[in-house]
């Protein structure tokens, strides 16, 4: 593509999204399609000769759309949120533009350092413990997710507890180790600890309490009996804003039963960390001293369109130990001199693409205040969405509903809060999902998207009343 | 940011993108910055209001441009290629621009359905075998890169061998599981296995015939002690181009063991495989139909900017085994219909973006001649390139060329060859790295990125004879 068509080809492309993301809140956000649609609508066979590049668009419009579900529409509720912003999407259209490698700081120095120090500014944004800072012994990395975040922190874990030997002789032959987290804990936990060859039967998914955090004693009476079993803990994965419910998991409390018991302790506030931004939402915060890593995801609630997962260890070296490989081919000078961090030491994969960029442009568009002024924007929202549940006798909290996802139900049952739910979401206005919160169906109003605002959310609630209607209390 | 302004910054962006293309030979290839460098260029603390687009792209060439390592001058041959184009760039852009999420079907049933579609299209374009298909029991996946494809191999295989007892009771009380590779694999089985939890004892690392291909009867000898030994064999690595010298492991000799010995045989042609693009290149991949799985990056050589791995497998079912998880926040009736692919099921993180895009803008924009016209032309490149060191008496080829890497040398010795490769990547003029081949020191010229033309090729090869003749033979 020659640069004058590029020039047209990217206009036209930029005017699409800029249209789109204008006009996206009067699109049905939840797709329509049946199995297998958007296949028979492609051609069977790749073409031969080159196409335009108008033509390729007017197929994103034709044959594309109807299949697309609308994360970016202000009437998304469902799951997370996965917000994105104008800078975002710009950041990444330049990261795509330079092309440029960042698995060792010698690929690209620009690459490796300003992600370095953008994940430096977020400790002080979010109030993190100093430990992690990249200019003690600690440092923040970009992943794609918190899964791979929460796979890496258990494989440090694992080397650690193991002094290297799951690496080098395999576990075959090692003590069983025991991993630990809530009931409520996300499904990475469990994966990782698969993927890490550890089993499932060696992952403990601990009793909450009636708010769905971890309780502590329970902790401490699974270490007991599973020491006294000849086992070997060795990992927590507490949680900060569960995906099902928002629980935050007692850190104050955990973290001394982890540093009494050498639990490497693993922080996962996948969306709720961006929260932190806000110095009166860092209650939840209380002992993160204690962490030996933390993740959050500014692609879920801080603009930033996914992948971009920020991951801090307190120390890197444990880390780097656990994933450290170094052939002939990626030897350079600036590895052997130490004085670079080589990111494909900090991940699984090997390759890695320029995002520092996004969530550089992110921060730098809207500030730190600008940043803040739209969590809070979000939180309020959401408290207000709770605050008509909470009048309106047809409904009720299924869990507290400490920041920006709120979980309630129809008082009819679950077959009714499963019908509400088909109803709005193939209406095409609104889109949520549901969780199972002690036993029951709950619905999952989760608020964070960039383009939502109080009319979005004052409307997905008279919708839900007027579903809720059809069914007896 | 508003609707108008996105724009504004929007056309800036690829104007600067389409300039920085245009002029990219001229920008010396390899960053000459020293560690530190960048960082301290930038503010300490992140701003507290927002700054405007301009000033944001005012730093982009200011404070990161000095620490930008150009992947994509055409005299970048270093490495592997990582190459991109016009229309990889803009489904880039447009997968951030739309921003869905596509860990389901559900969540963006056209994120899912053009994915399988377009890696069946792959399948026919590269001649593979029809088992990979997904209208049959296989199909396509795009992984991140080639490192988490063989990850996802191995932990197939794993859960194949031990009949998902390494999921469910965990590595510790099974037999040792062993896995082979060729000495010249790359380092991403060593990682594959550490993170499996097989440990490295567990890893062969065969012996390799003159042309650095794994020899087979090194593998069936090696399988025989194991057996012996009353350990597991249970998975091959094997390469169709090896990062080091491009080697071409012999399928159709190894295939047939694996078979005998029930070996998963995962076939890595990370950069090699886009070669399969052309007839003529095809008899390297003779014995892939013993592959129960394969991997190859469009993000190397197809001209689709990284990330796009391209992973398929015999049995999906395999995979999917090894790497499902549905906690009750993601159940829906399309993935409880068992009627669509779930790719979440067939990677290791949760989340995916949609990057089905950029590979259909690619294969659109050139067609399927365009692609093959693009890789015998660096083919051929390479082959002049070639046939000029065998020409000059000075230097000498150090592993056969069958495609666009040749390895080559100084015949005097080590320090030579390395400072001329210091030389000539001090100078900017171009970028390439070296290897070991038999214990020398060899120099890798990596002829792939979009922009280069015979005539890079050409100065390249004259500046290294410059660079050369400071050296006695």
């Amino acid at each position: 593509m020659e640069e004058e068509e590029f020039r047209r080809a990217g206009y036209a492309l930029v005017d699409w999204i800029a249209a789109y993301r204008a006009g996206v809140e009067s699109r049905p956000v939840l797709s329509q399609v049946t199995p297998g649609a958007i296949r028979a609508a492609l051609p069977p066979a790749p073409p031969a000769q080159g196409e335009s590049f108008d033509a390729i668009l007017a197929d994103v419009d034709r044959v594309l759309m109807p299949g697309i579900t609308h994360w970016q529409s202000p009437n998304f509720f469902a799951y997370f949120p996965a917000n994105s912003s104008g800078p975002s999407i710009l950041g990444e259209l330049l990261s795509a533009g330079l092309g440029v490698q960042g698995m060792l700081w010698a690929t690209s120095p620009a690459c490796t350092e300003l992600e370095t120090h953008v994940l430096d500014w977020l400790v002080e944004m979010l109030d993190l413990p100093r430990a992690f800072l990249s200019t003690g012994e600690g440092g923040g990395v970009i992943q794609d997710t918190a899964s791979s975040a929460v796979l890496c922190a258990l494989l440090a874990a694992r080397e650690q507890a193991t002094a290297g030997q799951g690496n080098e002789a395999g576990l075959a032959g090692l003590p069983r180790l025991v991993a630990y987290a809530s009931s409520q804990a996300h499904s990475a936990v469990e994966k990782a600890v698969k993927i890490a060859g550890l089993g499932r039967q060696q992952l403990r998914l601990l009793e909450v309490d009636e708010v769905f955090a971890l309780r502590p004693e329970a902790l401490e009476r699974q270490l007991r009996a599973d020491r006294a079993a000849g086992l070997q803990p060795f990992f927590l994965a507490a949680t900060l804003g569960t995906t099902s419910s928002n629980a935050m998991d007692p850190l104050a409390a955990l973290g001394p039963l982890c540093q009494q018991h050498q639990l490497w302790l693993h922080v996962d506030a996948a969306m709720s960390g961006t929260a932190a931004l806000c110095p009166e939402f860092r209650s939840w915060f209380r002992g993160m001293e204690f962490a030996d890593s933390f993740d959050f995801n500014p692609h879920k609630w801080m603009f930033t369109n996914f992948d971009c997962s920020c991951f801090y260890v307190r120390r890197r070296q444990a880390l780097i130990r656990a994933l450290s490989i170094l052939p002939e081919y990626l030897r350079n000078q600036a590895t052997a001199s130490g004085a670079v961090f080589d990111y494909r030491d900090w991940q699984i994969p090997l390759g890695r693409r320029f995002r520092a960029l996004k969530l550089w442009f992110v921060i730098r568009h809207y500030g730190v205040e600008g940043l803040q002024r739209e969590v809070r924007r979000h939180v309020a929202l959401a408290q207000e969405f709770a605050a008509g549940v909470r009048a309106d006798p047809a409904f009720e909290l299924a869990a507290p509903a400490p920041l920006n996802l709120v979980c309630f139900r129809h008082r009819g049952g679950d077959a009714a809060n499963q019908a509400i739910m088909d109803r709005l979401n193939h209406s095409g206005d609104l889109y949520l999902t549901h969780t199972r919160l002690a036993g029951q169906l709950a619905l999952r109003m989760s608020i964070g998207q960039t383009l939502t605002q109080p009319r979005h959310v004052a409307n997905a609630w008279r919708r839900i009343q007027e579903e809720g209607r059809a069914f007896a209390v």
